[in-house]
């Protein structure tokens, strides 16, 4: 039987040693099996330059060991120290204002900046030599959080570069950015620069080939020290995800690097952290699985112990929440399920943030709840999930949306997501979210609401799922622009068997009316000219909401406009039985 | 018969040649009889710093000229290309925080840098030259919407420049800008600077001679161009005004170097842009009539087709919308109504912009009404509008009022523009809105609401519109400060008869009950002393609130409070009949 | 009999020579014995870098000094004119975001620019050495409002030395400021850097010691004035503190370095305007007994005449209302009510204060009042009180409470304090409102709500007070960290008789129903495990909310949840009486 792994964050260089040993005593207790260690601590491990210290993670190590508790050891490259921030002040970041941060919190650095690059291969290469062979080491850690943004020159010449492999030459680069508007027209690569702080609207392709190049940025970054650790080490290696619309990272394509998909969730609402949770857990899943990890198994890597912990604010959850927060992630297939973090800092600045040990000590309750919990896990095993029902969850889609101008200012992708996991998932089955570029054809239904951007290789990937049987349902707002954020207009009207005659944003107060239901169609309107399709919900006034069709051994149901929680699963009712293949 | 202009702005050139010949089909279809070409064209026009490209626009004026479609053929200045901006980092705008912006956008320019002006009208010469003789060329548009700020070192030395030529010398900019407050007396012009960012509330004076050093280095800008279009051309040259609290162009004195006012005007709201467009079109033929414009005829260069775009979300109008806002237009004398834009681009930051040709195609809704519009009027010549009554509207003002440090934060000075030009307009009686400069004599009635700020001219024309026979009611929040911002106590008295002896801007939820009505006063209240008008409306305590003194051989009304719409109805009942003359 | 000080801030550099006769005369008929003159004259005192102009400033004082009035003479170093900030941009301060902002406005200034502190200190002395034998001068004003940060390099050098005398060598300060999280560890003193922008939360012990810094930096050029002139005069030297959780001054500290504790008062609220008041004159006097000044006199030496005046925004106050707030400041110590100011300004950035001399002139109501106000308080002398009730409040802890991250959003400590003001002070009782560090030895019962931040000598001195029979009220959220912002679990407990198992910040909506009333408590809930206390107020649950310890000879109460004011009263029924002892 595989173990689960269970424990967390445990960052002993805040801690004089006489308090390690209690530590270790306490993970026992608390049945933890795995902590990760060194997340934080370059300034330890590498002093200065030119100087290591390794002395006291060894022993740190030896005593996990000792205890039969494995490490998942971590590169610190998250936080350079002080010294290579004054060294290299080219390797600070810099915002689309041109302000270049400096140290004093976290996560300041380039990934573009060659001394950055050759300051984390260095590290990394050092751990790789050192703990490659300890007992303790269970798994690697690359790095914390990808997601420091930058500006800067460095960046700018690897956008130069990366355009030039992508593009080729300059003429595609203005075709795709269609740079005739607003004589945005490239003549050399170096002309082209980062989408920082300019006069008016940016031009949507130039960031959205941004936050691709910054995604691939960090992904050599990654890679350079998995490379490094791969050539000393047989243990698995991963980096843990942030989830945020915010984070420049494309997850789906990561996931395929990583050799077990890794997240950190922080959900932001104590009444639905559980929602938050299911839906998290079912998008690790779905990278996992669309990436070729067996069974689609993940690792939760890190969450707030008892407590909703999100914009700098902490709010307890009640008692018992803490287990329901476990499950909820092992019933979805996490391998483990670990914390951040063991003990709480007596400074800095989460200082606050909620700890396995808290403040007060083992005496307090948040320990007794977990120590319970690890028992009870202690027997338990990975669940294998199987779905037969997969929501298309796409962060392409996601930047697109956030591009300045829109169609519609009240689509919110992320939110209607959410809706829709818990309207499929609503009776407790199981839901695969799954990148755009997953293989579909093991699913009997496919959703795939306000999926705004699509390149040619997902209209064809959904059109041959269709076409070999399966159920797509699709809604307005899908298939408008291309993966260069261009128009394209008509670009599902075969799929659907209508043409979309006109695409209407409702204002926020705006209904539409729909018969023989007081149920009613909000924040989009798409007016369809049916061609091949058969109309399954009307409006009041005789319009399609609502049509289905055919499209070679499949179905595709399309939504022309956002229905409520009930109606959806109304319109959804056959298909969601199967009924509909 | 003089025929309207219908069309608006065509980007051919982010076309392949070949929708060319389909895009002049359908303007004929839709009556089109002119259109702006070449407004963002710079990259396309001059793709390097020595090498210019014009064989497509030949042949784009060529196949208008075919089919009889005139062109308002456009200087490119408003967006230079990426090889400008590398060359010359320097002409890119300074914002007030000190960041220096960059290409990526549109606007990106400084008006006062040597390099910017150089190659502005380098570009403009050369299609003077080339085009000067083209037989579709009807009207040359210069530049686009001026409104970029800047605050870098070229127009600091620029502004020092235009204070030598305004002031003279330090001692009489320190005395128009009051600077003994604060200790900010200057020695030599090189120490003041343009209004950056510093630590606390800026010298209203200072920013008020900005906006203005602004506006004349912006006319300096068009001035240069319009002159070398001259010398190659004698077809009318202008350059449209965008309208909003934000823009620094002083629109009343650039009227008088524009062959025709032409305007652009996006309304924020659905509910009422049929009022704001009448706002905007009274207050375009109030320009153009003060500037000595024939008749006060004035053109529509923009509006959206069948939407509202405001702040980058874009809202459908009902149908037969759009025709409501041409007639509004039209009826308030536009010699015009042109659109943004023909074809709605596929890609760039507007790609959700209405079009006359939407991404649908000409199947769409939109371009259906546009071609029923266009047809109805064909048959149509301009409007010629006779006002009897004139609301002035000042943008000085309207920049004094936007200062850090104002008698009172509920003014809001553009909002009781709107209201006055409700009352006034309410019936379907002409208003002309007009600047404070403008000629009153032809006007029966003349209202100014709140014009806080009031130069010694500005006196002595009011005061000389009244003494001649003419009514002129005044409101509260007027004639607070001169030209340099400076309070200029008692400066009515003489002109409405009493003695201003406190002035009471009211918190928002406080009111001012009135005699023998339930309406109330809002906002503000002065505390009159009466010494030669009479009370014509009391408080409920018996304060004055309205009064009425003969001067000359005319009368001024003054309001002491903001009184509600149907109190100002009843209040002007007799003057708007005319029968307190 | 010691006469009050009545008066205000007087510009006559603003006005031309004819005004200040008429200046005079006025203040006689007002009653004013004290003006403060030159705050914003440095510019006019010192035209050009060695050139200095006192002709007018002696006839100001010589004209003020025939009529008896006495001269507040400040030293003008708040506003560098010009030509200083043109000499030396490097003394303008830098923002966090490293923007340097520029002169415009006043407060332009970097206290750790050398060429600042070298300017400031010839200014005053040169006015010190021409006016300490005037016959006019009562009192030295140093500079004005003490208040610009800076982030400059200038500022990031002192800070490096400032560190290295507060912490000895950098493994203290790594120490103190828990430098292990997030590997912040430096090993030189110049790798430490101001607070400056980073990627994420800052270390909030570093911000703490920032403002710390700030505060001392800023008291330094204080002090060199104060030498400055003191070795040329003996007239009384302060300088006006300006109140505000943005301000890095701690007030408590330069309480000691001034003659008398001075301070400026400008409300926010029309309604509350003299709740405001009383708790900064209780404050003002707390600063003032603290640091040893007798009987805790001290000055207003600016308030706003019959208006608030806040923001930017000016609203007036009811006629009456300006005797009220005088009479607010004098019945709680104060040795004299001055205004801001004495003319109103035509131009400048606050050109609509409120002032005695309005825009209107001396026939103005507001000149009526605040004349027969003078006339009133001509036969006060100050006020003696002696409170036998403290409120702590203490700067360093409203800093803590600034910090990105702290246990709950929802704690306002500023409000909190007003709150506790009005409870302890509602019957008219005297509410000394003191600093941590005052001696407390003399108070019957000392109340510190929300304490967050106490260093050692903080729980030393409130023991000592209890232990030898005062009575000591704390509350929840108290004694958290320590002054180098690190937790310290169980702080309190043998001071409360009590273990605090663990702190539960609520919700907005969240309450705790007690027992035996229908108030709850809101914002924060301690799980208490009582060991010596008695608990006098429970939970409907049983829980402890209000628990007694008999420590020494004295007692502490101890509040584990945020009380509604009418609970608060009935709770500390007993302690305000006096039957606790």
């Amino acid at each position: 039987m595989q173990a689960l792994h269970f424990g967390g964050d445990y960052n002993p260089e805040q801690w004089p040693e006489q308090v390690w040993a209690d530590d270790v005593e306490l993970m026992r207790t608390a049945h933890v099996n795995l902590v990760t260690v060194g997340v934080f601590s370059w300034s330890r491990l590498q002093p200065g330059p030119d100087e290591f210290d390794f002395g006291w993670l060894d022993r740190v190590l030896d005593l996990l060991d000792d205890a039969g508790i494995g490490a998942c050891l971590a590169t610190p490259t998250a936080s350079p120290p002080p010294w290579f921030t004054r060294l290299h002040p080219d390797a600070m970041p810099v915002t689309r204002d041109g302000i270049r941060l400096t140290h004093g919190s976290r996560d300041t650095y380039c990934v573009n900046a060659p001394a950055y690059r050759a300051a984390s291969t260095r590290i990394a290469d050092a751990l790789g030599a050192r703990y490659a062979g300890h007992r303790a080491l269970r798994m690697w850690h690359v790095h914390n959080e990808y997601g420091t943004p930058c500006y800067c020159d460095h960046c700018a010449t690897g956008f130069q570069v990366w355009l030039a492999g992508r593009y080729g030459d300059t003429d595609a680069l203005n075709d795709a950015w269609s740079t005739d508007f607003w004589s945005q027209r490239y003549r050399e690569w170096d002309e082209v620069l980062p989408p920082r702080v300019t006069q008016y609207l940016s031009n949507p392709a130039q960031v959205l080939d941004y936050r691709r190049f910054v995604s691939d940025s960090m992904l050599r970054h990654y890679i350079d020290q998995r490379e490094t650790l791969r050539a000393a080490s047989r243990a698995p290696i991963t980096t843990n995800f942030v989830l945020g619309g915010w984070v420049p990272v494309d997850h789906a394509r990561w996931a395929r690097e990583v050799d077990v998909v890794a997240i950190d969730n922080y959900p932001s609402s104590v009444d639905d952290h559980l929602t938050e949770r299911a839906f998290a857990a079912d998008l690790a899943r779905g990278w996992a699985r669309a990436a070729g990890h067996p069974d689609g198994r993940w690792l939760l890597m890190e969450h707030a112990p008892g407590a909703v912990h999100s914009g700098g604010v902490v709010r307890a959850l009640a008692a018992g929440q803490a287990r329901e927060a476990a499950l909820t992630y092992l019933d979805r297939g996490a391998v483990g399920v670990m914390y951040f973090q063991w003990r709480a800092s007596r400074g800095g600045a989460e200082q606050w943030h909620p700890a396995i040990v808290p403040h007060e000590g083992a005496a307090a309750p948040i320990f007794q709840e977990i120590s319970l919990l690890g028992a009870e896990l202690a027997g338990r095993s990975p669940t294998a999930v199987s779905a037969q029902v997969a929501l298309i969850f796409d962060e392409l889609t996601m930047w697109a949306w956030q591009a300045p101008h829109v169609p519609s200012r009240d689509i919110d992708y992320e939110k209607m997501a959410y809706r829709w996991h818990g309207v499929l998932g609503g009776a407790g089955s199981a839901v695969d979210v799954v990148p755009v570029t997953a293989s579909l054809s093991g699913y009997r239904l496919v959703v795939a609401p306000a999926l705004y951007l699509m390149s040619q290789a997902v209209h064809t990937a959904l059109r041959g799922y269709v076409l070999e049987g399966g159920t797509l349902v699709l809604t307005f707002a899908s298939g408008l622009v291309d993966d260069c954020a261009r128009v394209t207009p008509g670009a599902l009207d075969d799929l659907i068997g209508a043409r979309i005659v006109r695409h209407t944003p409702l204002l926020s107060d705006e209904t539409v009316a729909l018969a023989g239901t007081d149920a009613v169609g909000r924040r989009w309107f798409d007016q369809l000219e049916v061609t091949d399709a058969r109309v399954t919900l009307q409006t009041a006034d005789g319009a399609a909401a609502v049509i289905e069709h055919r499209f070679g051994a499949g179905l595709v149901r399309y939504l022309a406009t956002d229905l409520d929680e009930r109606q959806l699963l109304d319109t959804l009712a056959d298909v969601r039985k199967g009924s509909a293949e």
